[in-house]
């Protein structure tokens, strides 16, 4: 009996199955440490603790984006390892900002399945959620992936789809219960952009590029404990580069949109994901967002802004996502579309 | 005068020796993060520290192979800046976990020397001791390296040659105190395989490779402080690539061995070591490993298990180390035999 | 309205402005071992706990030029973002040493004006001051830019040039006030040579050279949240090879320094600074010192050192800053003046 890690095949899933993912992962301030090496991140809320504690964010809270690469990362080995492509997220909550000594675990229930009707191939979905040691839960967030069946002949599951929201409802956002911008500091964050500066349909130009390097997006990968191999070996992808982590093109991006959105701190939810084309090293990563809407929240001086996030491999330009037939523009390699809590 | 480090030539070397090696280092929870950023480690006592409690290993206490790197990194200045090559090593017992905060010191004690019958080289042997900063020893280990004479007329010194251990024995394995792994989570772990579900001779393709990057290795050898030319200086490589530090190539295949090996969480020994080649930049490191010996051990639920680890640069195949001509076959860059210690 | 921050332009500033700069940024041991990752330093009181306690350096201090990296970087996005030329600096002093937990931040008052003859440009002088949350002072320097002006018709303003010293005296030299180097250990910290031991005028090549890569010096410069294009953007230099942040540069001849200035362990001042020529990825750094002056503290076996350190893209050679017409030799890429404290 081999002793290594097959993954699932597409039979493998049932309808309402619990998988607990191995390997619980604990952050330290060497992550905090190691993301903003990797990534030019400025938000002041997690480059600085005193910034932090005074929105009422206590016990060395990390960035957003941490706990979900890491959260994200644990259920790979289980959900993906066989997948043919990643298909989308939707319905993704933080619930509470991971803190420094938070050891994350996550487990998936399968809450949809649906055989393509090639035979070969069907479509998994799930729900995650990422806890901290005493259950508390962390994030959580669907996702649907198209996995390899093992064995062709294998019948098919009754098809199953989930309903699953386009976005989250602004009043379903979860807000951190200290969380208050009362004593915000613009100063201290570098620009003076208030939610009510912010106009929907208003588009931000985030001017910088980063260029891409093989260490770079290894060290960041690994770092998730996200070891698929498209991203590691240059063997296994035939001699073509690796194709780089979905998730370092978005942490990138997200911290280039300090440049515009200094004050948008915190990802309160990712309402859908897509990554439209691959990077690889030598690349030079741009960024541009959209203002899609704009709620109140419940906390003092927190105001909720949803915007869409787009990397992409030349300049912004003229910020277009689509092409006229409809299709992503040649460059674009991420439309993400997110809500963040900015002061009032 | 000059200042700076000539490193000791084979004639400055004396049987019975003692050589306090300079620079203690303090591990710290960054060490931790780079370790996970620059090798695909998962075992789950190392990226959990609830994992690390239940076992009974308290105080944040990070992968054996970063106290074995900092120890050994201490010790070149001294022993091996010099250095033809590096011969061996014996006789390598972890006797505590390393943890966070722990400032580790290491010593040496010459306990053999033999000079090469061409007379501008010799063998030294050296016993290392890494200890906290109370005293206590953290690993302890014998190695030999043939070295430079400065000066050929010195004359030769007596030689004498120390008896050393072809393995370590089960029973003289130092096991940390509190160790326990009756409340084991297997599923945290990620694999079910128990110490009794693995046979001797038994051998396992951990699948996986990882491309080295030179940003990387170079950024793991400054971290354990091992500054040999060959590892960071192009210039003197004549043009030739960089040589990766053995170390590397070590963390890397253990890290790998994850797959198929995840409750094999702790290294007790090292009982021999060759790196058989030399790996560059660009090189994709796959490895595999054999069952050579098991053996029960003291602490409740704790077995041992004796392994053969090899990297090589080419995937694991037929998992041959020799060729039939009894060298190594071409690919292979290490060939380890190690104690670890593994639930029953 | 355009959200980004297009930087200061000459017009902008005016004598006696006080610019308070954005993200304060908190340390931690993440800092200390991807500043160990980055630079091959192994100056004791860094690296050990242990030894910066026996000093009288309580609660965990790092490096300081991981302070001056940091603090320097604050000021980046306000002074300089639209720089032709940084130009120099003076009177850097270290007034304490930064530890884990310090959160930085740092503001900056102009102290000079001169608009240049081409009305285009002009030179911006600032004296900065990076501060912990209690607002104790930890640095302050002065430094000169050029910077663009955005109006070329925007009037000029009146000249004023600073006094600024050539070197900081001796006597102004801050030391921490807890400083004891009665106990010191050179054994621990690698080299027997004291303050009495350097001559004026003595030079060492350090020896060891280090290959520069594209990875590391993108990740340090985003460690110190420097965000400058042509560091990051290979676009943005069309086509030409990233420029490497000068701070690459002096932590990498820092480091090397260490072979024959171990015992120099801290940084008391820095006097002047010129980054001669620009470096690339795939230049191998190599360094030397020439030892400038030396005086005696107040503190208890302290003793000051002025150092010049060079940086040069091929072997120290000679150890010849200038050639026979004045200008720095072809290959020089640092002459950095500073005052280094030792122990007498």
């Amino acid at each position: 009996m081999t002793k290594t890690n097959p993954g699932n095949y597409f039979e493998d899933f049932s309808l309402g199955q619990i998988i607990d993912h191995a390997t619980p992962r604990t952050v330290t301030e060497g992550d905090r440490a190691l993301y903003g090496a990797l990534y030019p991140t400025r938000f002041s809320f997690w480059s600085s603790a005193e910034a932090a504690e005074a929105a009422g964010l206590h016990g060395a809270p990390v960035e957003d984006l941490i706990g979900f690469h890491i959260a994200f990362g644990k259920t790979v080995p289980d959900i993906s390892l066989n997948a043919v492509a990643n298909l989308g997220y939707a319905e993704c909550r933080f619930h509470r900002t991971v803190c420094v000594g938070d050891t994350i675990t996550a487990s998936s229930e399968v809450i949809g399945l649906k055989q393509n009707s090639n035979g070969k191939t069907g479509v998994v979905y799930v729900r995650s959620t990422a806890s901290d040691g005493a259950g508390e839960t962390l994030i959580d967030w669907a996702r649907w992936v198209m996995v390899r069946k093992r064995d062709v002949d294998a019948p098919a599951p009754e098809t199953a789809l989930p309903e699953l929201a386009k976005a989250v409802a602004a009043e379903d956002l979860k807000i951190p219960k200290s969380l208050n911008f009362t004593n915000y500091s613009f100063a201290a964050a570098g620009e003076p952009h208030r939610w009510g500066d912010y106009e929907v349909g208003e588009k931000i130009d985030h001017v910088d590029g980063v260029t891409i390097e093989e260490a770079e997006h290894m060290m960041a990968t690994r770092l998730w404990q996200n070891t698929a191999k498209v991203h590691f070996n240059s063997d296994a992808r035939g001699g073509a580069p690796r194709l780089i982590y979905g998730g370092h093109i978005i942490s990138l991006a997200r911290a280039l949109s300090f440049n515009g959105l200094a004050n948008a701190q915190m990802i309160a939810a990712i309402n859908a994901g897509a990554h439209t084309a691959p990077a690889q090293a030598g690349d030079t990563i741009y960024a541009w967002s959209e203002v899609l809407d704009k709620a109140p929240t419940s906390a003092p001086g927190v105001g909720a802004i949803r915007l869409r996030l787009a990397a992409c491999k030349v300049p912004a330009g003229e910020m277009k996502l689509k092409a006229d037939d409809g299709k992503y523009s040649e460059g674009v390699l991420l439309d993400l579309d997110y809500w963040a809590l900015i002061p009032t």
